[in-house]
């Protein structure tokens, strides 16, 4: 007996310790554990702590909370693997590869039960809550999500300050326990912000541990849920997760059975690993469109920088205030200045359809623009009724003859109820205008008011906008909305997004010259941004003279974006005037893909650079960019990844020796080369710079008298 | 000198003394004046001052104020008297008669401009403020209006608490100084309610002072613009202005030029003078529809009382939640108790084709009411799909053979950005299947949540369901709305509104005996009430065992309900077998007219007794309806109004001698007399009773046997 017990005291601890879960290939580890009643969670790589025991549970309103007392029911482990292939995207095929840990949990003393998902593929885990229908739990509504990430250490982190309006901040690189002194400069003006803590941070959450660990925090198909920030213990280190308030502070409205969004870590020794995981895309669901031939990438031009820069207007005339169901703005004495005219727009589709451009985005063509901003007006557009200088229909000819489309522009200025009552006829105006994709905005505290950008309310609000566009066959990039979690997966229509700092910043005042070596890492996590590169004159003044900001980047920097920062939408951002002046630059942009077979990372270090490779779709080019921080480097890579027994030729735009951001950002040379598989490359990257590459199968002639790298 | 001087100084006051406006008979009259730069207005009536000098005003947030500092830059007298035609209405013809005074005001330390406009009507005094278009003004957001309405002393009232969200309070008299000692009492439960404050009332506010004056407080015209509580002063019996603040406690965003709502303020030593008053009316502006011809009264029945009083669900099935989006209604099991089904429906389109009554009103046709109430459910109907036991095709057919069509019902649960979203299609699938009118509802707090029922943002979005319900040529009846502020002048289409205690209270646990003896001196001022009168059982437990409710009221009050709460759309409440009981009373409800030539107020003292006699438009049929508070009374009448020189048939159905709402409330007598316009008629009236006539001319036959009365 005394044997039986000894022997049932030594396993006991085996039988409570937990579930565990490998990825496939076994280096990360998780265990799940109920530690007093309470579910808890910890993560592994190679055997070393990447995620320390950490806490899951909502906190509800008006009832119990779900964050104890809870019991395990059952638990099951199952297998995932197979392939998908995306409508547009990084890779042709994806890979689905999990292994799975399904708990069911049961509050004994309420008698409801939660579940929770865990998926762990090579590159990371993903999780969920579940609430499966059942009695005693229907309705509820969240005050905050309890769920933790404790960190091991004080880790390096590339952070924006958490805020439920807007994430166009520079990042700040420095170590957890900084970002608390930090926070206030790091709170930088916009037109639309609620920062909430000291110690709040935005999501995705790029870090590296002093032992080399790179690990990322995000969460994947954020659907009729809340956006989640993370609020920091300073003292431990452990992150929390931190929902948007709507307008009476809650922060979800649920009705079982639901899931909640997925919660992702990612941890790698290969900072590379982090940028091409696939977690965030599979777990979305796939593909809800029957029908997908009407999506396809995009690459354009647009009048637009020349608003952005100062140097002109989107309205039509400068009166104080307009009321579109009163003002005739056929009466109304034109500025001058504004861009959207269509002998302007004529002479973009002119260059469009020149240079192989399939689309000129118009902002301001729409009447409503004299007091758009700030004003806290509802009905501020009607997304229909054009300027008096700007012809619909004799555009849309015009542009049809030379085969371009004009693209859509609907500016909400965060009037939400004004752009739902309008949509529909506003879609229906661009099928009958030809137009097929719309870029959204949302500039501007939301209406209604005291609802934030990343609430349940908008994020809702997003979603809808881009079904109902489906049935128009209307591609959608949102600008302003929240950042993207992968729904581009179910609903490819969503071709993009801006929700961080874009090129526009750069007219803005400028931003950090390492800007672009952070976003891959956290901005494009979820999915891709309309990133809008492509300026060659870097001097705001020329463009507009009370602008004094200059644009932090050489000209191959700007031409490594097309392929360092993915998406399916890629704009020529400059004036046509400035592409002139340098078109064997502008060739390179003219080249480039934006749809991909295979996508690999040479080089990656957050905050320092990133070098991507990638094989353009149905072609056997392939493109390569590096994207280079303040600091002068060199890199180093090998096209190892060509096919065997061929040969390329390559073009490559690089920086001058002497090039710099700010001192001489036009200096850039190109070179032709003759490359294979066993070549290799040794390149300058200047501060700010970087290089683009494009390699293209050789014939004989044009390899000839290339010398070969 | 001196002797001009001391004429100067004579006259001066007289130059400051201010704006005086007679009323076109002289008998009201204002004054305006600037009191130390305050704007300031003052009421008598005869002679004696109704309205003590009151100050006007506004707050604005981040701004200056608009309260003081004014100057008079303009004003302008001028007089306006013309007569229209309503669509539908208490009277065919309505005069418009008002001695206006026009006032610019400037505020001289911030150069912004505010005008004031005052009419005065025989009956009372309408006003509103006026920012004109200018450079200082343009943008700005009350906080609170400070429009004052100084009484002249303790005056008897008859109020309901402010609150905003619902007006379904029972009646409270009470003198001024009692209002805040009743408050709590006075907030019985409600689905949806927001009191604010102890001494808090909503308007239409009755008041009758001790010398005999009927004073009513009200607005005209409320768009784009939050609705008007008044806080009372306890000390000095001072009235000011309470908007109903939005989900951040702003009042109102407001863009120049515009317009507030008008208050009003009637006064007569003639009680029936603020019923018979146009004011409201008068101060909407006109019809805004080319073609109204697609605009009739309606008489209805419906499947409603049933559901009201428990006998009924509006569910389908008894599972405890559903969605939309998943759930298979037809693989729910049926309840048994869904009274919208079509044998049942096609059963009330039988009785309502054998007695005259054009629509019959379904509610719970609808998929989704298993959950509709209390979830703060957003996606909760979508207004376009049946319950499995619904035939809409089937009805529709089936009603148009009988010459009926089924009345819409739209029940939003609050849930409004839902509502929107589904507004077109929901109006086309009327339109599609022979609906012309739709009965909605807000039942619950309002979705987005934080917003009000009264709050700008639903003034906004009620409006809008009236006029997109005119491009499908839609009547609109909307109940928990806001009260009515005259706007079917403008929107003919808006046949109706509950938006205060209806019949259902009788259901819900009885409303006073009194209730219908206050309602047209208050909730009617704005606009006719769905009341849905016509209850003939009045104990509910022989509905629904459980419920322990009795319809305060008499049979014979219920038919003079039809006569003296003016509405163009009248229900026959009650379930067709009731009416089966009493076929000769019933008839009386077959006979009413439902829009009149001619209105005249017979007998009013509010809380006691009103009786109207009205003129049917098109015939020389004439109805008189009295209803009378829980004393028994003698009404005494002379039918002078009838045509001289005309022999009329007068059929009465009157309280019998032991009559009593409680008691003995089925007590009715119905006799038959000659009149003409030389009689008169003295009638008993029990407690909670009254009586109806109706008076068609004779023709020797019909009057042959007749007593004359």
């Amino acid at each position: 007996m005394k044997k039986l017990i000894l022997y049932f005291l030594f396993i006991l601890p085996y039988l409570i310790v937990g579930q565990e879960l490998a990825s496939p290939n076994g280096k990360l580890q998780m265990t799940f554990t109920l530690e007093a009643g309470v579910p808890t969670y910890q993560l592994s790589l190679d055997g070393k702590e990447v995620v320390k025991p950490s806490t899951l549970g909502l906190e509800l309103k008006e009832m119990e909370n779900l964050l104890d007392g809870f019991s395990i029911v059952d638990t099951e482990k199952s297998t995932y693997d197979e392939t998908w292939n995306p409508v547009w995207g990084e890779q042709a095929e994806i890979r689905n590869h999990y292994n799975e840990l399904f708990v069911q949990l049961k509050q004994d003393a309420t008698e409801r039960y939660v579940n929770l998902r865990f998926r762990l593929f090579d590159e990371g885990l993903g999780f969920r809550y579940e609430f499966p229908e059942q009695e005693n739990l229907i309705y509820f509504v969240i005050t905050e999500e309890r769920t933790q990430f404790a960190m091991t250490g004080d880790h390096k982190a590339f952070w924006i300050p958490g805020d439920y309006d807007t994430q166009e901040y520079d990042y700040i690189t420095s170590k957890l326990s900084e970002i608390s002194s930090l926070m206030a400069g790091a709170i930088t003006p916009n037109a639309s912000q609620t920062p909430f803590s000291k110690t709040g941070v935005q999501t995705a959450l790029m870090m590296k541990t002093d032992d080399g660990t790179y690990i990322n925090i995000h969460e994947a198909a954020l659907v009729e849920y809340s956006c989640m920030h993370l609020e920091l213990d300073e003292e431990n280190f452990v992150f929390e997760s931190h929902l948007t308030p709507d307008a009476v502070g809650n922060k979800g409205y649920m009705q079982a059975p639901r899931n909640t969004p997925w919660r992702t870590i990612m941890a790698s020794k290969n900072a590379g690993d982090i940028l091409t995981s696939t977690i965030t895309l599979n777990l979305n669901e796939p593909c809800a469109y029957e029908d997908t031939s009407w999506i396809t990438p995009v690459k354009y031009i647009g009048v637009w920088w020349e608003m952005i820069t100062g140097k002109s207007n989107w309205s039509y005339a400068d009166v104080p205030s307009v009321k579109l169901e009163h003002t005739d703005f056929n009466s109304l004495t034109p500025n001058g200045k504004h861009a959207a005219n269509t002998e302007k727009v004529q002479r973009y589709i002119d260059f469009a359809a020149a240079h192989g451009f399939s689309q000129v985005l118009v902002e301001g063509w729409n009447v409503g623009w004299e007091d758009w901003f700030g004003k806290s007006k509802d009905y501020v557009f009607d997304f229909l009724t054009p300027y008096p200088d700007f012809d619909v229909e004799g555009l849309r000819d015009y542009a049809a003859e030379k085969g371009v489309r004009l693209m859509m522009h609907h500016e909400t200025s965060g009037a939400v109820r004004n752009y739902e009552r309008h949509m529909d006829a506003a879609y229906q105006f661009m099928v009958d205008n030809n137009y097929n994709s719309v870029k959204s905005g949302y500039v501007g505290d939301i209406i209604p008011r005291g609802e934030y950008h990343y609430g349940q309310w908008l994020v809702n609000h997003y979603l809808y906008a881009v079904k109902k566009a489906a049935e128009y066959k209307i591609m959608v990039n949102a600008h302003e909305a929240v950042r993207p979690t992968g729904l581009s997966r179910t609903y490819p229509n969503l071709i993009g997004n801006e929700s961080a700092r874009g090129t526009e910043y750069e007219a803005f005042g400028g931003s950090n010259p390492d800007h672009t070596t952070i976003l891959p890492f956290t901005r494009l996590i979820g999915g891709p941004m309309d990133y809008t590169p492509g300026i060659f004159e870097q001097d705001m003044s020329k463009l507009s003279s009370n602008n004094k900001s200059w644009v932090n980047t050489t000209i191959a920097r700007q031409l490594a974006l097309y392929v360092t920062m993915y998406s399916p939408l890629q704009m020529a951002a400059d004036l046509p005037k400035h592409y002139e002046k340098h078109m064997d630059a502008f060739q390179f942009i003219k080249d480039v893909g934006i749809d991909w077979e295979k996508s690999l990372v040479l080089e990656a270090e957050p905050g320092d650079f990133v070098t991507y490779a990638r094989k353009e779709k149905g072609t056997s080019n392939w493109f390569v960019g590096r994207t280079n921080d303040e600091q002068p480097r060199t890199s180093n890579i090998s096209f190892d990844f060509l096919d065997a027994g061929k040969e390329y030729v390559m073009t490559l735009y690089g920086d001058a020796k002497d090039a710099h951001y700010k001192n001489n950002p036009k200096a850039y040379q190109i070179k032709k080369f003759r490359v294979n598989n066993k070549s290799k490359l040794s390149q300058y990257c200047a501060p700010g710079g970087g290089y683009a590459i494009s390699i293209m199968e050789a014939d004989k002639k044009g390899a000839k008298g290339l010398k070969r790298l």
